[in-house]
């Protein structure tokens, strides 16, 4: 019989194939794909196209491995026993054009010895702010938690501002989405937050597999109309610059705190499928400041005030 | 009377004004120059030179910062105390010119309640590698220190290539130099390493101040002459290209692994200052591999060995 794991793979496989289809017919452009094979166990498919005509690099990365846990790693996570298993599916969209968000999404499920959990969420990386793709973006999200209970999208909406925070820039790195983790084996309180009202889900593998599959699922749903009504837009050096300066931020989110690229570091993941997430190009200034009033400002100011979205 | 990490500061400020001095000489673009206060106490002067004709981004940061250890930093460090009082001076030069290196060099006192110690050191990123450049960097700062004691060069040499290496990547950041850490504090012990034979002058405070003085004095010369002789030289684009992948690396190391950002970072440092050794541009290209043969591919295989530059 299978087990909800291998049913979870077979699950994340499928909607990376969905998705790079989405994609693909948008831009034009084939993915290039790699199989691949880790050396410790399990393998995975990475997708990823680059200098497209909408996507100067998109990344979607599907992969089912098993392990053993460092001690540090083992000693981190709720649970028992330093074998593992994780599958997911993983995605960064970084578009030509600053006029088009950069999206980043991933379901997976992970278990261990004792304990078995999914995690994941998707969230929204404008370079410049549009109301009403941002209202989009989290109503789609909105929707799709609601069917399973109305508790669950403002915990997560509220858990992935948190997590996509950069303390030192006093910034979050996008406009959020939602985000959770360990959803079935504690939820909250194994990632130190403060523990919520639980929804009855959460006690249930297969409901909560069922949530996991609803967001998956509208995902392109969530973003395909915002890369629609943007991608035509002309743009110019400056706006270029800004949307470098702002990947510049992307990168320092993933490579000083993203958990995921943690994660794949220290259980020698495949380096080339983990680091897709970083962008072709990104720019740094020395004490860069947008000019006041202008559309840069106001992103910036979103980005550290943050709102609720959904109902803006 | 002066202390001697008054002394020290004293030292970096000045070695701060002669280092931007011998820069501003060769690039005829003056540094912006910023002087902050820590809200925790003390403050530093930020110069910076942006769009240069031979730098493309060049940092040259003075810092005395006085504040209190957050508990896993005060634990992390040798001695007792929350207490602390930091003093350095700490430069990454970026230039246009994929034929001329990167370079980054730091000197620092560090003292908490119940001790105190000196490190830093200095070392070379280029692009494309070239042997005489090699030896003349290793020389300089091998011959500085074979005046103090000759056991000091392989020890701080081989100090240098374990830490800066990106262990994700196989690949070492740079050709490396010299770096040392907790000197006159236990040395390689408190930095986790096997215990090597001590020098006399790591005993003697102020003999370990000579020293860390006469690599300060010599930063100019050992960088200065392989500017010099290679920024007239033409570039291609695809030169230019592989300058900003290996910047990308350089990203990447600073980011994940540096513990001098990290120590900024943790101890509310300026976040400018701190950041101000990231390139101007860095790039990321999905599963590059230089052609067989080609010049980048040397570099790489270089980074990969390493070699006694010295005396190659």
């Amino acid at each position: 019989m299978e087990t909800l794991i291998d049913r979870a793979a077979a699950y994340f496989q499928d909607l990376q194939d969905r998705i790079v289809d989405g994609l693909t017919r948008l831009d034009g452009t084939p993915f290039r794909q790699d199989t691949w094979v880790r050396p410790g166990g399990g393998g995975g498919r990475t997708r990823v196209l680059s200098d497209g005509s909408v996507f100067e690099k998109a990344g979607v990365n599907f992969s089912d491995v098993v392990g053993e846990f460092r001690p540090e790693m083992a000693a981190a996570l709720p649970g028992q026993g330093t074998r593992f298993r994780a599958t997911g599916i993983s995605l960064v969209l970084h578009p030509r054009s600053p006029h088009v968000p950069t999206v980043h999404a991933n379901f997976r499920r992970l278990e261990r010895e004792t304990l078995g959990w999914f995690g994941g969420g998707a969230d929204l990386t404008p370079y410049y702010l549009q109301r009403d793709d941002a209202r989009h973006f989290h109503q789609t999200f909105k929707t799709a938690c609601d069917r399973h209970d109305s508790i669950l999208f403002p915990r997560f909406k509220a858990w992935c501002d948190d997590y996509f925070f950069l303390p030192h820039r006093g910034e979050s790195r996008g406009i959020g989405g939602v985000f959770f983790d360990y959803l079935g084996a504690g939820a909250e309180a194994a990632a130190g937050r403060p523990a919520a009202p639980q929804s009855p889900i959460e006690h249930d593998p297969e409901r909560t597999f069922d949530f996991v599959r609803a967001l998956g699922d509208v995902f392109l749903d969530a973003y395909l109309p915002i890369v629609e009504r943007r991608m035509a837009a002309p743009w110019t050096d400056l706006e270029r610059r800004w949307q470098l300066l702002r990947r510049g931020r992307y990168v320092e989110f993933n490579l000083l705190y993203d958990r995921g690229t943690v994660f794949g570091l220290r259980t020698d993941g495949r380096v080339e499928s983990i680091l897709m997430s970083l962008p072709t190009e990104a720019r740094w200034e020395y004490d860069h400041h947008p000019d006041a009033g202008s559309p840069e400002e106001t992103m910036l100011k979103a980005l550290r005030t943050g709102s609720d979205w959904a109902g803006s």
